[in-house]
């Protein structure tokens, strides 16, 4: 008696009764699905898809497990942060390559530089620190920017943002590569499908979510670094016993001082060396996976990443110059390739500092793969992206995001060959755009703000500004004709697009608004309902008598080619439904829809304060592939009917049995 | 008054009042459309759309205008058979290429092989001069073992022709662009790239439509047979002076034999030159673009085409053979062009014999675009193609049919990197399984009807099967190992295909078929409707407005992962809407489908005899590029809610005005 009373309670409040094993009833009027998975509605095709993804995917997760996704310290080190450690592996190369330029001699200058990039990199964790101090949840530059400089400094520190991490993944993914062919020259032919098939791996890897990304991705990190260490140590011991050895270069690539080393030559050096900051800011961006307290352990790991990354780079960059290295032009082997073979042998070693240099740069793609979604959800929830960033897949991944920055990379590796030393020069110029905009926004905001310590502050960000600033300058002066002229093009576009993405949904909400005291209108009943008939069946019967349910007149509209199959369907009509007028359009020129719109339009002029209700028989098969059997012109139609205001399109199913 | 009486007699017989410009009343209750192009509805895209489709493929076409589209003899040779007088330009060349195996003593074969081709030739020719007699309306291998034999047979021919069309056309335009390649050699690395180029060309011409096709296409076959003749004729002209080259092999190409001589290899260049008899069945294909008598018009097609053939390919295999060349390995130079350089020099005329033979290679080309969407009609027609086939486009091509040819033949031109003698293997097995079944199944036909002249055709016929026949098997055996298993597989899957198209179409007629006795069932008033809100917004209003209209009772359904948002929802709603029902449901694995299709499901268990109508506010933006910026899972819903029994899906629009 008293369960009968609740169930009845129950069925008032959610229309359904509380049988019913799949919902459970948190409160009145609120249900729960229980299931996690649901049943797979649909035919074999989209069981096996579901199948299919949960087996690469995983299981799906619930909305609010999101928070327990966080890392430590140690694992937060390798997603953060390899980013910027991994560029040691092609910093230097890409120096030494515009430095040979004016002949051997000019590679005494390789060191010098490294140490000037090391003096602007400590500036920039500097100022990075302030950053993370004032923004302890995450959001990084475009959030600095945004806050204290306004929407369109905000906006510009995004976009650059958004190429940097596309173009993360394409550097990082082709470097990588370029590690395996110095030791398998033989897959030097193919390395543009296998950069495609990284990323795809590393796409799959971020869709099944971040905790498994730090176990699948922490190793790696600690793995380069110790190689390269051992590496370093090997050549400072050589260096001690005085059995450093020299390198003598092929014979194709003694080639002449093509141009003399004078100051803009040393500036692009400079600038092609400055992709060794990249990376920086993603400690910034991605705070949000640090385990609590955010601003502390994500200072600890900038500072350790800042520690790490210029020792190796210094070292690297001291023994090439030291043995005097020359890059290879085909980029077949790696500098640090070369550099490994002359320090520690042919030997296995080498081969483990070429997979550990592989390993790290994947990882480094990977950092990218947490950055651009999240930067792309932080965007989207200010409306300034599609909706669609904000979508959370089955793991609590965001897939739209993740899935956009390696289609993006996918693009420009295939539109770059490949090659690093081609996608360099468009790489810098964003990333110092962002650093400078951050920086600026810091420096407004200590002087807005004057929290506790903001004279210490302000004058580090002030100098980051400066320092970062003029690098962006130089780097896309000089670099301007070698590739940075798209960078140039790409950031007011993606500005432009943002910005009307903008407007568009404010539009909408305001147009959407609702008043709260804005009353239900009431609408009488249909007089007249339209029932698109292609032949007399017992699918445009179902249809027929669901119109006869809406509204008391029901016009049957048939538009065809074929006069005399309409003199048939007449005929058949006459016979048999005197109670429903046909009307037969013979469009000769077979433009169905536009016939059919014509018709639409002259009832609205006859009744012009309805809504017109369309009825559509659909005729639903039983297998997927069925569907291809049948013309889509009604799938056309309702497309086409859509766009008109005061029409109903409404879908009567018919369903085939067999 | 009389006017006004006409008047409301028209809008009682088609429900719009006759002012309409857009429409004239053929009689009561049929209307036509009076524009020919229609205004085309929808945002800047889709207008755009129209006008490039205009300016491409011309003016739209009224289905009326088609049995006009017929042409002469002289215009019909050209069509209809240059597919196979284009043989010519590559069959010698595979026969050749097969016998250099056995090293170049055994070149000498190559005349008896071609003269024994061209018997065979003479045999079928005369085997499809009955068929062209007993089937005026065209139909040609299809229609004649279909009838005779049966359906199965019928469609192995089908399925055989089928792939001959496609073949045709990567071969052809194969051969075609390496006729372009012997004369300008820079452009073999693009060979692939061009072929595309070339079919895309063809698909449109086609779907431009037939007549404009006949006077695009019909100089080139003139123009070959003239070059070609000329070439030969300058060939007797040195053969009689004595002053005919020979052929020096350039040094790489001086091999040794690899293979001995044996009967399998003269059987296997047999089966490589049968390719000279591709194209004969498309005379008895394509006769309805015949002019009437088309029996009569067709036959001298027929024979002329055979004279005009053998005569090429007996010339050019005599003077290959007597000059001894032998064909390039890596198919940039063809074999016609060699011989061409020998008998009238590198001039200009040179140059013109090769564009003439690219020329008509792509007419052949053409001819299976002519003959794959007529073949497909009539399969369609039979039902066992889909119904798509039958379309008609704006200028009356079978589109269906042409865009099909040219993608299936494009895909295996990639696949086969645009090399003919890949190609070749699988291009004759089908060709002669076609021939072969119609010959057996007039036969049949002759052995039933006795029509008056039928025992000289039942000879001529009873040969044709046999040597064809013999030819098909042998073929299939000795070049099974060569691509031949391809068509060995092709076959049943299509026939396989078009069975299961054809119970299909059965079932669902079957299933479909309506009793003239059946009446309309009554249906009553739906008790209740379901309204999908995301938000209490105008379009949520207006969609629960006229789910008012629909049914007493109302219920809104909110699905969310949001249990906070939901709440708020829940709010507003008090204070706005007591009389419709709010159901919120958490999906906390964010499967809306599945968790709103669960739901469906509880209250169609409730209401199990109800057509349950889901109201969906559709939300319409002005402009196409907009929809992206809104998550389309209102689509996945609409999809996943087709294919539930009982739900009726009601689309209602709410349109932006900004």
């Amino acid at each position: 008696m008293h369960e009968d009373r609740n169930q009845n309670d129950q069925a008032r409040t959610t229309g359904i009764n509380p049988d019913s094993s799949l919902f459970e009833e948190l409160e009145p009027g609120i249900l729960r699905t229980i299931s996690a998975t649901g049943r797979v509605e649909g035919g074999r095709l989209r069981k096996a898809f579901a199948v299919f993804n949960r087996a690469v995917l995983g299981q799906p997760l619930a909305t609010k497990e999101e928070p327990h996704q966080r890392l430590s310290k140690v694992k937060a080190l390798p997603i953060l942060a390899s980013d910027n450690i991994s560029s040691s592996a092609y910093a230097t190369e890409e120096i030494i390559r515009v430095l040979a330029i004016a002949g051997l001699g000019a590679l005494s200058l390789t060191l010098p530089i490294s140490l000037s990039l090391v003096a602007v990199l400590a500036v920039v964790v500097l100022s990075y620190s302030q950053v993370i101090r004032a923004y302890p949840t995450g959001g990084g530059s475009y959030a600095a920017s945004r806050e204290n400089l306004g929407a369109v400094p905000g906006l510009v520190s995004a976009a650059s943002l958004l190429i940097d991490y596309v173009l993360t993944v394409a550097v990082s993914v082709a470097a990588g590569v370029q590690a395996l062919t110095s030791i398998a020259p033989q897959l030097y032919p193919y390395r543009v499908v296998i950069d495609l098939l990284v990323i795809t791996v590393l796409v799959v890897g971020n869709l099944r979510g971040v905790r498994e990304s730090g176990n699948l991705f922490s190793v790696p990190t600690y793995f380069y670094l110790l190689s390269l260490l051992t590496m370093l140590t090997f050549g400072f011991f050589k260096l001690l016993t005085g059995t450093l050895p020299s390198y003598v270069p092929p014979p194709d690539r003694l080639q002449e001082a093509a141009a003399p080393l004078g100051f803009l030559l040393i500036l692009r050096a400079f600038s092609s060396g400055a992709v060794a900051l990249t990376g920086v800011e993603a400690v910034s961006n991605g705070m949000r996976v640090v385990k609590p307290p955010e601003s502390r352990n994500a200072n600890v790991v900038l500072i350790w990443m800042a520690i790490l990354f210029g020792t190796l780079f210094v070292g690297i960059s001291f023994f090439s110059a030291k043995v005097g290295l020359v890059p290879d032009p085909t980029e077949q082997e790696t500098l640090i390739s070369q550099l490994a073979r002359l320090l520690v042998g042919s030997g296995p070693l080498h081969f483990v500092i070429q997979a550990a240099t592989a390993l790290i740069l994947l990882l480094a793609a990977n950092t990218a793969f947490v950055g651009f979604p999240r930067l792309s959800f932080v965007l989207a929830a200010d409306r300034f992206f599609p909706n669609q960033f904000l979508h959370r897949g089955n793991r609590l991944a965001l897939s739209t995001g993740i899935i956009a920055v390696g289609s993006l990379a996918g693009l420009f590796v295939v539109i770059f060959r490949g090659s690093v030393a081609a996608l360099i020069p468009l790489y810098t110029v964003g990333v110092f755009v962002a650093f400078t905009l951050s920086q600026a926004g810091m420096v407004r905001m200590w002087r807005r703000e004057k929290k506790p310590g903001w004279r210490i502050s302000i004058v580090l960000n002030w100098v980051g500004m400066v320092v970062t600033g003029a690098v962006a300058v130089e780097a896309l002066m000089i670099k301007f004709v070698h590739g940075a002229w798209i960078i140039f093009i790409l950031i007011p576009l993606l500005v432009l697009m943002m910005t009307s993405i903008h407007r568009h949904y404010q539009l909408i909400a305001k147009e959407l608004h609702l008043e709260p005291s804005t009353s239900l209108p009431k609408l009488s009943q249909a007089r007249l309902a339209l029932v698109l008939v292609a032949d007399l069946n017992k699918s445009a019967m179902t249809a027929l008598a669901y119109a006869k349910s809406l509204a008391p007149e029901v016009i049957a509209v048939n538009v065809s080619d074929n006069v005399a199959s309409m003199e048939r369907l007449r005929k058949r009509w006459e016979h048999w439904a005197k109670g429903i007028q046909l009307v037969c359009i013979e469009a000769p020129y077979r433009n169905w829809t536009g016939a059919l719109i014509s018709y639409i339009n002259a009832i609205s002029k006859e009744n012009p304060d309805m809504l017109l209700p369309v009825v559509i028989p659909e005729f639903v098969p039983r297998r997927w592939w069925e569907n291809l059997l049948h013309s889509q012109s009604a799938l056309r139609l309702k497309m086409a009917l859509l766009s008109k205001p005061n029409v109903v399109v409404i879908d009567v199913p018919f369903h085939l049995e067999t």
